[in-house]
């Protein structure tokens, strides 16, 4: 059987290094190439030490798009709205294009700006890339040729809400979000400085995280209109790797809790990756693996849930691989049917 | 001038050894005794290696209260209120006591079986202890002679929402609570195994956790009636020390940003030990001190507030001093005035 | 293909819970049953929630040895010495053992009551099992039928010095190994208790620990009589997993650093899972993985060897699927063949 | 009382941080002025958020060293070769100095190029530095009105090796040690990046460390002439704080262990910060404290040492301020007199 032939635009970070882990071992794809402005040359070992022995591969300056079936941008946020418009001048839009970056997954073009603060340099490309959260996106991507990979904090909070906002739930969510320190890549930074990030938490960008209007328009899509409002803080945790979502809300007027697990088994029924789970998810059950799992508690008027999920294979390199598989009409979970290690 | 004869019941916990340790350097404090049923005749530093060299103390079976000026209780849930009306019956109400367990802190005998589970052995002593929380209860800890040290969770949330309490703000309060794993106390158990605490998070007790009603009980005095209703998810974090609080609401009707800043100015002018900060709060700017960082946001009709306290310290040995210090007149920052290593 | 028929003694352990995620991925392998004595009946979840919709399996209360074809002993250590001569007595020869205890690695009977301070209930069997220290011993394991897997410090110091032994290298070699907290077991305890464990550090054992002697019965072997002595400091570390071991020797007179190099570079040509590398082995690149990265200095008269491993991989219940492997004639890395997650 | 009039050289850093501090509990001493390129004007709590309300200092650009007592020396490395010649032109050699660098401390002229690799600026100087071990050295700081703080991997080397040093031991020893990551500074790199510094372990500059040839030069002068060389492979550990150094020898011939354990208990009888403790070390007993613990054991010809110190605090901050108080002929302790917090 021939090989998927892909390319790695972005592949000495961690969401690159993951996907190059995770590739490997899917059996109907093949790495043709993956880039590094920072290691070119250089085998993928120098990057990725835990693939030593692993793979032959070594990181190209450029993709040769025209030789691709697929290419995954993983590039620094603001690469893709760059770049897309003269790749696909190059290739035509037979190209499938998965990208990680924040830059093509709201459709609205008002929003971009607003939350990025910068000018979007490729609105009319806006509304031709599927919104890649498979779980309440699926139909659309099976027909898409580009999708926007979700963000990691967009994927917690969105697997947490959806089926809420399916059933029509209305209000504010207050969510709380902590990340580990990977999801602020690769390079070095104050925020990511060991002795200091170390048993240590910090809240950034109270209510203003750029990934708070892509959760809500998947909410409203699902809603038919809006419905669910989100606010959230996000917060630094001290872990390399995961997202754990913390949400509240009023239950709604006459909903009982009953309706609200329905709510959630209805949802999930046919998605193997979302797991509902009878206690607090503990994050560690799923790092390593494309799993979020998913608790719902329903007391006194109020509903909380609680979602966690691997920041760099579910909110990354493994639902780019998910939604791969949906375009491509493959089993959805080829190549992602594995645990990660506990503890 | 002749020091305070002061007794510890429950030494050999980690609140227990904080304490003894801030007491070692408290300047009008003499230790008499600190009990433990497992190291009876010990050193203090089997228990708390950090304080070989710096204390002759050895543990002791029981304590002399007919010795003490003020006694500490910091043994398990449920000894209190076992134990006060005979330790009370011997010594008369001369002796001061600060309890550092939830036997004490809630007013309205019908809360105490409905969060605790659990029969109240001694309820007409109830209203007979100040709740210890200084910055928002002063005033009536400085006539008492008895004192509920409030819970690590209650320190943190009440210092986050009591000015907003004091200034009439109303609605349900979405709270998640992050907290270090010293919290769980000395002895081993499951949810403080290393191997899957580290690098782990999960939540427990949602909506139901014993230190809510406490809370409500002190924004509600503060408001002059029922105003703020708390929803607290707490978290077990993977550091050892600490809680960071994150909590959001609606902004009143008809509030500005300014008239909640105003407020936490205005709540928090007298009292050192709260630092009102411009940025989120990071959570080991506190640690090891008696410290707790408040930062508040207003956004688009949300108010955030986050704080940050150290759970051994301003959540428990250190309020404990502070409530002493008030309690006997001394400058309340008395053994207390010192800063956590950072980092 | 008929599968293997495969049972495993001991599956709620943090082993026996890393063997069943591997041999789900193991493509000639079938799970019949899995014990444990705390979950009998409860799906294998219970204990390990990474594996929650992965597997149907529940745990056994016993093991029917008479329907397996390959049992893998990871109970505690005892258990194998007490019951293994029944298992025999039951199925005869044929079934194949791979014990994860120290039950079986020592074939002097003299040595085992000296480092395990305990008598060994079936002497007569040490002889008949063959030290499962693949790389070292491999031409003995594929005629085995009964294999003891090897200790984690032992893999880790066996792996950094088996090439100097070889090669006839003498003296005595000082080791630091750090280990993580999960070699302790899934049970809770004080040297795994999160508050004092995290960011922290605490030797161990200084020269006891039962694993020297394996190492050096091992080295002896490759050597041909004496030659290298492990003097052995075990550290605990604050991290969940893995093993790194810091080896140091004086550069045997006449010798060069081409001819150490030589020495390892022979040993390990045909061994993927061992890799030498050019800069000290970074601990999280073979977290996960059945690697052992090893990296050798010669300095001015020194020799130093740094072995890095993952101790429920390598060190346990990887390198048990690895004599599986080699027992079976299969492909050694069959099943095996991955990275772990990086960072 | 007059207060000595110090000030501080890179005030910024994490060392500097750590003697702000701790000077500021000091009650002999005032802080004139620490200065910082990076926040001048600013408050010292922009680096340092522990010491929020603590002081009102801000950071200056440069000291006035002609109105200083004492001049502390935390800037980078090489800084103070190249600054103190003018430093002293200025103010005569009245000005005390205590140096944090490795500038100073190494007294023949040509160890300093062939460890640092690079050439002495000031070699003139050299002689006229006394090492500033406390321990090790006191008559000599007593006199000295110029000090070289040790380095932090040394301060743990040096106090492990003194007393066999001085009781004439001979041979090499293996030590491996193990450094939190704030040794590496405030300035985010690579090696302290958190995802990758998280749970993990790497050894560095294995034979090589420049804090060999101190160590070795203090050993030297307690033996009356060289006996002990040190073979030392540094590692960087998970944590913010501390060093473990784990040492080993061959007993020389003829010692016992009771001559081992009396050249210990000998050489720090008069020295409260070293704390000799019956069982391998726990780091966290000595983090936040300027104490030393160290373990001794001999087995079967083998001599195991184990240290631990906070990097920051006896590796440097404390030390230096233990070198004041002596320097001064004040108590040893003043302003040290602390226990950590533990956990």
């Amino acid at each position: 059987m021939k090989k998927l032939r892909v390319g790695i635009e972005g592949g000495a970070g961690f969401a690159g290094g993951e996907l190059i882990r995770l590739l490997l071992g899917h059996p109907r794809v093949e790495i043709v190439a993956a880039t590094s402005a920072t290691f070119p040359g250089q085998p993928v070992f120098m990057a990725h030490p835990n693939l030593r022995g692993r793979t032959e591969l070594a990181f190209s300056r450029k993709l040769d798009y025209a030789a691709l079936d697929c290419a995954f941008l993983a590039g620094g946020h603001g690469d893709a709205m760059n770049n897309v418009p003269a790749i696909l001048a190059q290739t035509g839009p037979k190209l499938r294009l998965i990208d990680f970056s924040g830059d093509f997954r709201l459709r609205d073009p008002e929003l971009y700006p607003r939350w990025y603060t910068r000018t979007h340099k490729a609105p009319q490309l806006l509304r031709r890339f599927a919104y890649g959260l498979v779980e309440m996106n699926r139909a659309e991507i099976r027909k898409a040729r580009w999708v926007a990979n979700p963000g990691c904090f967009a994927t917690a909070a969105a697997l947490a809400l959806g089926p809420l906002a399916k059933a029509g739930a209305t209000g504010t969510v207050a969510v709380t979000a902590v990340t580990g320190s990977s999801g602020s890549g690769a390079s070095p930074s104050l925020i990511t400085h060991h002795p200091t990030r170390h048993s240590n938490l910090r809240a950034y960008k109270p209510f203003t995280h750029q990934h708070v209007p892509e959760v809500e328009q998947i909410l409203h899509k699902l809603a038919g209109g809006p419905g669910l409002r989100l606010s959230l803080i996000p917060v630094s945790g001290p872990f390399a790797r995961g997202i754990y979502a913390v949400c509240q809300l009023d239950l709604p007027k006459g909903w009982t809790e009953k309706r609200v697990q329905e709510a959630y088994r209805g949802a999930y029924a046919g998605s193997s990756f979302v797991r509902l789970v009878p206690e607090p998810p503990t994050l560690n059950a799923v790092v390593g693996s494309n799993h979020c799992d998913v608790f719902v508690a329903v007391s006194d008027g109020r509903i909380g849930v609680i979602s966690a999920i691997d920041n760099l294979v579910k909110g990354a390199a493994g639902q780019a691989v998910q939604n791969l598989n949906v375009m491509m009409g493959w089993d959805e979970g080829l190549g992602l049917a594995f645990a990660g290690h506990y503890p």
